[in-house]
């Protein structure tokens, strides 16, 4: 049965990330350990949360004189990379497709594209360095590199086509970046990132942020005004 | 005082985007009338979250006989268009703010790029057929197309440099691609898009399903054998 994917990433794993992020940048300026709620204040959590969450991803460490960064660093890194190399294919050799098929910090997380598709035959040749395949031979390469993850950047019109073909192949987990809602088996997983959703957020909660902000000056100048 | 902005993006808001995706859907498809429950059966929530959720985004609708799906997208396009047009910024021209700036997309949804901006001068010639400004022009521009919204595709490295620029150029929301922790004034709003993170979170839920599977495989093996 293929059903619309939800909310395959959850909350408590998004933490994770924003934890890591958090504590590469302590890192960096020297700061050698960590206590939960450094990094709960750091990252706008209570520090219950961060404990609930390190339990939950069964992060451990000495809590009396705070986390080893460098460690908590290690053992986070291994909750992503249990089986060292990941072999990513991409589909969809537009702009995006290039950009993430170019983007460098994918190796250095030991993700690595091994090759990129296209159904445009004026793009299956060398695009900006990159070899880009004809769709036919999206099977072979899937099998001989041993693929689970695809990122699919074509456009909306072609996505549930081209994601059934990869569902057909052996691909297990899809980043989504076309803004269209895929179906796919139940046992195949879909992160969704759609670009104009990202923008279109921080546009609302700017307009908002404007429109409290033109109340409180409002509200400043009643105050002001003597009666 | 800056620090560090954390979950802005709220998850009601997010369900949001997922209800017009489907009801978009559901409307090429040539349905008209939706019920709370069709709706929450397409986005594997309960009726009770969908009803909650349009209550919080005040979106109203004749329940009887179900909402009028054209009613309810026009609806929520407001809820993002209240201002109409919408004038962006991209900073940083590598391959992904290339990418960013040709979407097409942001267009169709009156999110306009009205320029471009690079440090390198190598990058500000008309790259990819956009005018790419000096970092020097920044103030000029935001100021004459009442700019209020970046989008933020530099490497880390300069990314809070920039970041305070910005702030300090009267911009008030960032789509943030740079994977690093921006430290803000409270106004201002970061909306972090993790490459990198989005794709390890598919990754690690593919091999925990496949762990999970594989579990599942050996119990069924351990099921047929006969003691």
């Amino acid at each position: 049965m293929k059903q619309i994917t939800k909310y395959v990433i959850k909350n408590s794993l998004k933490r994770i990330f924003l934890y890591r992020a958090c504590l590469a940048r302590l890192k960096m300026m020297g700061v050698e350990k960590v206590f939960s709620y450094t990094l709960a204040n750091e990252t706008g959590v209570t520090s219950e949360q961060v404990r609930k969450d390190f339990s939950e991803f069964n992060i451990k460490g000495n809590k009396r004189g705070g986390y080893e960064i460098k460690e908590l660093l290690v053992v986070m890194e291994n909750i992503f990379h249990r089986n060292k190399d990941h072999n990513i294919v991409v589909i969809g050799m537009g702009n995006l497709g290039i950009a993430l098929a170019k983007y460098g910090k994918f190796v250095q997380r030991s993700m690595n594209i091994v090759a990129t598709f296209d159904i445009d035959p004026f793009k299956q040749k060398a695009r900006a360095g990159i070899t880009v395949y004809s769709m036919a031979r999206l099977k072979e390469i899937i099998e001989r590199f041993r693929v689970k993850v695809a990122i699919l950047a074509v456009p909306e019109i072609s996505a549930q086509e081209v994601t059934d073909e990869l569902v057909r192949h052996g691909i297990k987990g899809i980043v989504n970046f076309a803004p269209v809602l895929l179906k796919v088996p139940a046992d195949v997983i879909v992160n969704n990132v759609n670009l104009c959703d990202e923008l279109e957020s921080v546009i609302y909660y700017v307009h908002k942020q404007m429109k409290a902000d033109g109340l409180k000056n409002l509200e400043l100048l009643y105050k002001d005004i003597k009666y």
